[in-house]
């Protein structure tokens, strides 16, 4: 499966997109501002923010305007894996490949750049340094309230404290797996599809279909993850083999069988798909986005 | 010295908004919910939250408008301290003579409720539960531009950074010191008296009084609670006697004397008490606050 052009271009895009914001915010305090680059630029599929670029494409919007949104929910995403990597949490020691940000810098720096990149996310969606192509105050708004529901306690970090508290539970039903995935990554995922709906100004109908889209393609994400966790190996992954079933957290393969996973995660494509009907070939890069998600082999 | 009538009205205040506004977002991660009730309902002295109201007092606002800023930069103050507590940072047991958050719940728990808070802040100011008085969008933008600059990578968490990086220097310079706490406290208390002015449709030249207002009691603050750290001991203070000094903190007694920081806490109220010259008696609950602070004796 290879990405379609429209996709890489919008992945070239917000690399450059992100490295130019961090650099036009300078902070006295050095190794901090290293520990949000490393952070931010190591490299990642940067799905949200292709979801964004897609969804303001879908609805006829302009891409130049979803360049905000785009970066603060991966400034977002950027956080918490920084965050959930943390001995306290996951205690990840690889992120990509690479050491993860405690492992690079300190506990001490990587908790306070999570912290900063969060601040940060919200600050550029207000205003971006050079971009002059600005939503109004009503938008901007908008995706203000839509990030920061997707983001805190009604969301992902809400996901995140079921996941913690779901290690070593052998009872966890098929139910509560899914109420943990619709928060800790499918909220943001959502919320993706929403800020790039409200860059292009989409009606409620394009909303509605968008959200529908997204929280199916978000779960399929998911079953996917789980079942390539069961699948490769570390140098694939660029994480430790299995590891999610080493530390004893239920997943799709171990509650359903690896063959209905399978089946599952393309369900819930043909969902996805489904619910785009309305949209024209606009919508290309959302459909290549959605076969991308379940035929990733890492 | 006693605190005049209306900042306790606004004490008040602040504590029952908090309350409300806490109670109205549930969470299905229980231990999450009550960790982020526990760091937000704990006490303090809510010195944030009041200069909002009493900065938009001091323009002749209505304080109602106030109420969506003023929580906001309280659980931005409430998740930092959370934060700051943890092992990898400052490594604190109390907090106000109670258990802090990590040691009341655990590390994960304490990191995730710290980061729901901040997501909580921005979500706050885009709108209340059941706050009718909402602020125009350009007026809220405003206010979640102010808050986030302050509190990121810009402002107090950049204040952290230089914290941590300072102990044990016994180089660091007055004007690394003022550097220092210019982020870490004296951002987000300019950025409460101007939440205020924004939510009372201030003219610049408030704003700007304000501002100067904010610079100087900020760091009157700071200089109190050095002082404040050689005098008091456990009991009234709620953490260790000298802690500061016993992790070879850099403070202002020990660069100037004591005698020469209590003379430089009272120069920067003087002019702190200057800058709100153009003020009329809606401004007594600012002046009140600043001599409150210089005069505390915890």
């Amino acid at each position: 499966m290879t990405l379609s052009n429209l996709i890489i271009h919008y992945q070239q895009r917000i690399e450059q997109q992100l490295d130019m914001l961090l650099a036009s915010h300078a902070s006295p305090a050095g190794k901090l501002q290293e520990a949000m680059r490393y952070a931010v630029l190591g490299g990642g599929k940067r799905i949200r923010p292709v979801l964004v670029y897609a969804s303001t494409e879908a609805c006829g919007g302009d891409i130049t305007f979803a360049d905000p949104a785009a970066c603060a929910v991966e400034l977002i995403h950027a956080y918490s894996l920084v965050h959930d990597d943390l001995p306290a949490m996951d205690d990840d020691d690889l992120r990509r490949g690479q050491p993860t940000c405690h492992k690079a810098f300190d506990e001490a720096t990587a908790i306070l750049a999570g912290d900063a990149l969060q601040s940060l996310a919200f600050e550029t969606i207000t205003g971006m340094y050079n971009n002059s192509a600005n939503l109004s105050p009503t938008q901007q708004l908008n995706q203000v309230k839509t990030l920061a529901v997707a983001a805190g306690a009604n969301g992902m970090v809400t996901g995140q404290a079921l996941d913690l508290a779901a290690v070593g539970d052998q009872q966890m039903t098929l139910a509560e797996l899914e109420q943990m995935h619709r928060h800790k990554t499918g909220a943001l995922i959502r919320a993706s599809v929403q800020l790039g709906a409200i860059a292009a100004n989409a009606t409620t109908e394009q909303h509605q279909a968008l959200t529908h889209f997204a929280d199916n393609i978000g779960l399929a994400f998911q079953v996917k993850d789980d079942i390539l966790d069961v699948e490769m190996d570390t140098s694939v992954l660029g994480k430790r083999q299995g590891a999610d079933a080493a530390r004893n957290k239920p997943t799709y393969p171990a509650l359903l069988g690896l063959e209905i996973a399978r089946q599952k995660a393309h369900h819930l494509y043909h969902e996805a798909i489904k619910a785009l009907s309305m949209f024209d070939e606009h919508a290309k890069p959302l459909r290549d986005l959605a076969s991308f998600i379940v035929e990733r082999h890492h």
